[in-house]
């Protein structure tokens, strides 16, 4: 690498769903920049769409005072916009096109001489891409409510979505013993089982289905019937949103990023509560946490693990560690390059303590 | 009527769907049969199901210490379960039979002087039936989350639901404003809007919609499409699950308390967002909200107005005063006869105070 | 009167302590004037302050987007400078002088065509005898967390102190348990005990002591006592700050408003646990619940009856009604002239059905 | 080791300071016991003066139905009763006995074959005790909501209390920016300032001042000067309870599970706050969080780490560990000689990560 210049002015995106502390990053991202390096900092709106249309703001003091409570990004951001799979529309026909150079011009007119990119794998392989095709001095901070990035021991946001979800299972809980139900609820998790077995533990759950163990649904039924051969006239089900069975495929295909559609047709916490009321004849109804597990106020963790990533983020910049992104090594911040983040996914570990402890209490996966 | 028996133990029971503050009601109940009168208290299991197979069990203060801020009912509870309409299998087939006469004949092997029943249209119905059709001593506490009892100027219950509701719409608009959505909450209320109608206010919702005042989907795009015009480019709308347009009909039928088929059918909520992203273009997500609404921890307004109910309604029993119910006339907690519990219903007035701030603040009731 | 100039440009100011659903009749207020009628808004800063030095921003849609669930007021606010007695150097004293022309001058200057005030007992007295002395078109918005107001059923920020009140005493009920302990809490409340008795039945309390029934320690003890005796070997005591004995002075002068010296010293709460201690030989502790009374994000409840006033405000300078505040009566908001805000008080009622309630279910007064 | 009896049969008990999560260790002991090794489980109440005096219950899986999400011990715990120091009356005097063989005699007579002990510094040193010097099998769960064990990355209890503060402080903020004040908060920390910095970061503090980092008030003001001077006319402060000036002595020697006298003569925040306000002549306040922050429901963290821990205890038990203790090696539970419970404090790592994200962000030590 030539000599490098001097940092004076850095610029800041959210990319991908939105997750609790985006806005403790954005804002400590811009207390290090401004208060302890003397920068400014340019904020660009919508994701890459934003960089790609110039739109932007100048990120001031001001403008992060009180945001670090609050939940979504003050930026907005977007699962769209691939400045290198840019989609227009031209003569009425929709057609994609590689606008990526319009991004480099748009930070040389902005004199921005490094870009920090906040998201998940999606944003940070394009953020990858335009350092290592453009020469783009960019440097990553991670996101993914799932918590299921290698890369990382802990994702900002996980903890407040664990937490929601686990209210949602205290107020269930109640309903289920009132009335002698089977209450099951999806929550978020595709490909990594995370929200659900730890909201499962922490809510008390029966009965826990994860991507990482396919279910029989008659394991399923085998412990709600030793409950009810205990007395116990109610159970509990937590449910991922990616849970499939032995038979190795995925039941239903959706997740709360899709379009509503799948909703409308029914997801996998649906399929599991008509199963059991058919089976058992006990009554079961479903809850879908949704969009409730990627809003609020951030929890404490988040937005501590928040600021540090921000604070850290511009630590990388003013070392001039381009291409990586920062990560939590229990109990330090360091960085790793950014085709980590876009590598291997952090599942949970079948044989883990976590699925151990589990089973020791009395936990169902299915299996 | 003869001369009264001196009041020396009573019988309670819960039924219908549950709902925050039963337990406080309960707790009430209890304490001040023991501590202000000396009675002793039975209550029987799963609303009327326990009173017809004489489940129950001694409610001591022990038994009650601790539960006032728990969700649910310790008694259980159930929608079913009536003793003049019985469900039974006899050789194999299902029949339907009048067991009232075992009601009178467990009250009286519990030696019980007086009966609290503490429930929703239903259970009270059959509470006035029990009195008039047999005699029974019966006092009654309503009971309906969804604050549509004519009656009384509230019921308990319905001021945690608004505020899980208002919670929800919190954590929703950081993601709507982030990804310039249209998030739909789909909220309790078949026959009546409190909850869409407060939550929305409370919550800062664009449209709302709700059973009393027919809506037509143009109004709703009108809205989303105003708001876009002036740089707002996301928009909050609530539904009550009994919201119907101006046809007339129901669009979809179903709530919270059917099976869980409706659902997976997909209610009012879903088809409002499939609507809204279809005509606008803009991504539309719906969340709706279901049992979380019946859960939790009641708020100190719900524990309040459940202990008056409880106390007061061992005061009606100690007056004499059977075949009537406690309801709230502000500020005080006064009777009325049992009839009025299933008569007409609370709607939100069309032309009231609260249609006509929402409407004032500029949001839209699709009409 | 003179034939009414039409309304074209309104100002509003909050003074007084700060108060959950501040910001909420702020953003009903622009959103009423502005969409409702068309009129533009001024917000003075820091209460009378802002509007004796001509403090001021104009107060757009986009200002008041997003405040809905904030406590604490945008405006700022002051229990300080009152312009028919402000404080003022000159020649290095400290002096007071009436500038209340100043305040008219500003209001013509900004061409403002009637004044909102949303403040406390102060505050509404101010903006009386600027109405009555020199013809300022002003209409009064209430606010008194206290809830003290006769003029009105209830006022917004109390529900949201209660709730925190009352999850103070959720969370000191397992300290108690845990530790056999007596935990004593002290709310707000100098003259009236609304916060401790609605908090002390909803959070399960033993003992509540409030201004309008004088105590007696020895009936606290006695209390005490009588539960230990039932083998309850904790209590949970519930202090207005305003609590006094039977003596009929109060026991400690403080209050949270106060600067913090008499913290230091000590409150009534520090006393009443310590002579329980001491007499009683079991571990007593007190928590001064103080300031986290007032702030957190509004309640549903605050934040409708907020946004209901702020509404009604605009209709009333709409109608002309000046010199009067807004007011509920339940279920309607009314209004009545300024001078009652700062008349007769609401206390709790000593015979009235609350106490009643908490008498009935075992709760001691200490009378 | 002779040949190990096999364990049929424990008991467990809670000792020290009370702290969320307790429960749900002792229901995931009882449910590991019961269900996984097909132990029987007796718990004693009130810590060791349960175990002195033989006072305990069968601890069944009904037992702890229900107890998860639950604040405080069902068993009760206390700080005092030393079995090797026990405080007796004799004669009508005060004095001190070794009672350890009655502790083993009822060992003996319950037929319990180890012993497991939920506690800090003190119970886990006496446990310690009875297992060199007495032979008792015993098995250790640390306990401190400071979180200052060097022996484990983390207790339970600790994520709350900083939830807890972390509310505290947004809601002071609100305060704190409407009345442009310095509201100082004190918090839990008397040798580490783990709560204080948590929450600090966590809540937006302008000054952190913690036992690790001795501070000059005079730098305390300069920060407040610093921000009036950028317009920010308002400051929050976080105080520990154990923080000191440079001058090396505690200034104020107080700690919440002190006798409430020191409260009444004033803790390190009232002096802060006076400090501040003498100096800058701006409105100071300040809150102490107290017991508040020793209660409440836990969260999910907590939750699942007590959870781990209670199922590691049973574990340690079935495979003969005594004299050891549960800890956590993220992402593992392990065990360490109980010996490590009582050795080094596990303090805020003055050069750490934490403390120089804190710096970074612009936050004042005081130093």
């Amino acid at each position: 690498m030539a000599l490098r210049k001097k940092v004076r002015r850095i610029g800041v995106l959210t990319g991908g769903g939105d997750c609790p502390g985006l806005n403790a990053v954005i804002r400590a991202v811009v207390k290090t920049a401004v208060k302890n390096y003397r920068l400014s900092v340019v904020g660009f709106e919508n994701g890459f769409g934003g960089l790609i249309q110039n739109r932007s703001r100048e990120l001031t003091l001001n403008e992060v005072a009180g945001i670090l409570p609050r939940g979504g990004t003050i930026l907005g951001t977007t699962n769209r916009d691939n400045p290198f799979h840019y989609s227009m529309l031209i003569k009425g026909q929709r057609v994609f096109r590689d606008v990526s150079d319009r991004v480099i011009e748009n930070i040389n007119i902005q004199e921005i001489d490094a870009l920090i990119v906040i998201g998940g794998d999606g944003s940070l392989s394009i953020a990858r891409e335009l350092c290592e095709t453009k020469g783009l001095p960019v440097v990553g901070v991670p996101k993914t409510i799932d918590n299921d990035l290698s890369a990382t021991d802990q994702t900002f946001g996980f903890d407040t979505a664990l937490n929601t979800a686990t209210e949602a299972l205290d107020k269930l809980h109640t309903t289920a013993e009132s009335h002698h139900r089977v209450m099951v609820l999806e929550v978020m998790g595709r490909y990594a089982g995370w929200i659900a077995i730890e909201a499962g533990i922490a809510g008390g759950a029966d009965v826990i289905l994860i991507p990482e163990i396919p279910y029989s649904i008659e394991k399923v039924y085998e412990k709600i019937y030793e409950r009810r051969d205990h007395g116990k006239l109610f159970s509990i089900v937590v449910v991922a949103e990616g849970a499939k069975t032995a038979g190795g495929e995925l039941v239903v295909q959706r997740t709360v990023e899709d379009s509503f559609e799948p909703i409308r047709l029914g997801g996998i916490g649906n399929l599991v509560a008509k199963q059991i009321e058919e089976e058992t004849g006990m009554e079961s109804r479903v809850t879908v946490l949704g969009h409730l597990q990627r809003g609020g106020t951030p929890t404490a963790f988040d937005r501590i693990l928040a600021t540090r990533y921000g604070a850290g983020a511009v630590e990388l910049v003013m070392a001039g560690k381009y291409g990586e992104m920062v990560c939590l090594r229990t109990p330090k911040i360091e960085s790793v390059p950014l085709a980590e983040a876009v590598g291997e996914m952090r599942l949970v570990p079948v044989d883990g303590d976590l699925v151990r402890t589990a089973r020791q209490i009395g936990i169902s996966f299915g299996d």
